[in-house]
């Protein structure tokens, strides 16, 4: 195989078959495709020992976003170069490359399939004790290590140039930060939200406040992202917490990555008015749920300074409570994209089943208008959060 | 010719020859260098009518800095590519391109022979009306043109990688923000100063402050900076302002720019004390000096706010106020950045003629002393200023 073609489950095996080194000699395959078509080919390729990989090839198109939205081939490249070099800081929190092409688009990984997507299990109810500690210590690792603190200067430069993305970059650019905010055909949303739709568009502070954190976006190469960090990029178990697919990794804001997972889990904290009917078992998820964001927020900025005391390697930013100054402006930034996400979520393109799956309309509705209004809240006050506490407790009092 | 080699100046004769359309066919030409020898060649070519260019031609090493330091031909490339992307924008204050050849490291530029470098200039307590006004509208120009507000994303990234300068943003990230604070053999000052270095570099509000100003050079792509925005890097008279030798071109901070210029007033506003020795007279020069940085920074933020106003071209960022407050992060960054400039010019590698040729060695301490100060309370407060105009009066309250 040469040019670049999209592969069914015969040539799935054949390119196997003829890579070698995957299974044993005698092995044999069987596959079937279960992505969800929009922008990858996700195979599962089994032996007759129940072994298997996941091979994931990029299409050239994006469906859910519209034919016109171009997306290049390229974007398998970054994902597979960004979970090496996640995995080789963090191997324990990021799904592990076996072989990339970048050629065909494929990569090939660890099969996770004995673990579950985080968004399934918490809509479920379900709660994972270490979440919030995996998550925190893989972020703070994969940001620490490319960053002005660890990487020299040169070396930092080059990977960013090498991190361009600039295609996966419009998509988040326009739907996170454009499309909610000025309207856009793209949104969708129920009628009964419009009037809470246009306050937020007349909504001066907001806007202003969205315009510094999409600057923020386009243009603070701070570390090397996962860029997608959402509750359905997330494999877990009871002990196991894995990252998967980072194609939309750039060098961006840390706090990005941050707030994108606390504003999924928050959305699901919305969700779950509509979805435990039981007030006592509800509490129970919503006092998880928050658990889980405290412990992120506190593991984050403990690793994060210990982390740099112990391994930061520029002499100007060592000097005292720098570290701590600039953890605090991710911890600012975090709950801004936090709100962003909540919102983009709730009215623009790409929705999270935690909200949309609600069955009963009104149950939903007050989900989707509370989801609205903490996004909002934490958007205006994110920069007045001068500590870690001071983010918590901002989130406490605008779920209240 | 092929492959590089440093021109002499038959070669450089040569190469104009062979390349055609600079002089008439019937051309006599005869060529001598003048360049300081550190970093680059510079011919001037001239005709028998005394037509004439400038054949700037890139050593591959930093005599200046030290033998180990390398230095990439390709500064050359960037250099130029900047010069027209500079001059685009802004044709009436960048010098012109009129030939680039990156196999060389070689480009030809109009000769401003007929103007004078204005450290020179205002070394000997000459003045230049429209000297704030130009560069304000340089840098606003260039800047605007190349940021957020007007480039698209994609464009904006691809230009990022194209303007990487890792070698040319060391020399700036080492010289200006490590060597002054943490010590460094490049560094060289009087003894007598041994006490106020030491202060320096015990002041732990001041190095928290570096680091962030550092932090910004490092991850703050905004726009395509000239990267050495000094007046020893700027050609007037009395009606022309044109800015030559941006090899230090690259994406970062704006204020940087802002703050290298300014700072090379202040620089000569102290070293004016040891200079002029007629009371009148100096204030007169003081009087200007302080005048010019005024109209600079008043009309860098009036033009800023008016190109985008007029020519904003990213709807989120076009939100009321958001352009008023990235302003305002633009000047407070080049009161910082002006600060650092001060004291590396006054203790690190690179030195300022406005203060090392005073010739009265007590009258040069006290000019130094002076700089050092300045530049420390620049630094140390400028993230308080909360409009042009509190910039401003901060500078004239350290002055006195």
């Amino acid at each position: 195989m040469s040019a670049y073609q999209a592969f069914d489950n015969e040539k799935a095996i054949e390119y196997i078959n003829t890579l070698g080194g995957m299974f044993p000699p005698d092995a044999k395959l069987s596959c079937y495709e279960f992505g969800d078509g929009n922008l990858n080919l996700v195979f599962r390729i089994t032996d007759q020992h129940q072994r298997s990989v996941i091979l994931k090839q990029a299409l050239p198109y994006a469906r859910c976003v519209g034919e016109s939205w171009p997306l290049t081939l390229d974007r398998a490249r970054i994902e597979a170069s960004a979970l090496r070099r996640h995995g080789e800081v963090c191997p324990d929190h990021t799904v592990q490359v076996l072989h990339h092409d970048s050629e065909q688009a494929v990569t090939i990984l660890e099969d996770l399939g004995h673990l579950s997507i985080l968004r399934t299990e918490l809509n479920a109810g379900r709660t994972f004790t270490n979440l919030g500690r995996d998550v925190a210590r893989y972020l703070a690792t994969t940001s620490f290590y490319h960053s002005d603190f660890y990487l020299t200067p040169g070396d930092k430069k080059a990977l960013v140039q090498s991190f361009t993305n600039p295609q996966l970059c419009a998509i988040t650019e326009e739907l996170f930060f454009d499309d909610p905010y000025l309207g856009s055909e793209r949104n969708h949303y129920p009628e009964e939200l419009h009037g809470e739709v246009d306050k937020l568009r007349q909504n001066a502070a907001l806007k202003l406040a969205i315009a510094r954190l999409k600057q923020g976006f386009l243009s603070s190469p701070q570390a090397l992202l996962h860029g997608d960090a959402h509750s359905g990029s997330l494999f877990v178990d009871d002990t196991t917490t894995k990252f998967i697919d980072p194609e939309f990794a750039f060098f961006g804001p840390i706090g990005f990555d941050l707030g994108s997972f606390i504003g999924n889990l928050l959305l699901n904290f919305c969700a779950q008015h509509g979805r435990i009917s039981e007030a006592s078992k509800r509490r129970d998820m919503h006092t998880y749920l928050l658990r889980t964001i405290d412990i992120c927020l506190s593991e984050f900025e403990r690793q994060w300074l210990d982390l740099c005391a112990q391994h930061g390697s520029d002499g100007t930013l060592q000097v005292a409570g720098y570290a701590e100054h600039f953890v605090r402006g991710i911890l600012q930034d975090a709950i801004g994209y936090c709100g962003s996400e909540m919102i983009r979520r709730t009215i623009g393109l790409a929705h999270v089943s935690d909200l949309d799956e609600i069955e009963d309309t009104e149950a939903r509705l007050r989900a989707q208008r509370l989801a609205l209004e903490v996004g909002q809240q934490l958007i205006l006050h994110a920069r007045s959060c001068q500590s870690k506490n001071a983010c918590y407790q901002l989130i406490i009092s605008v779920l209240q």
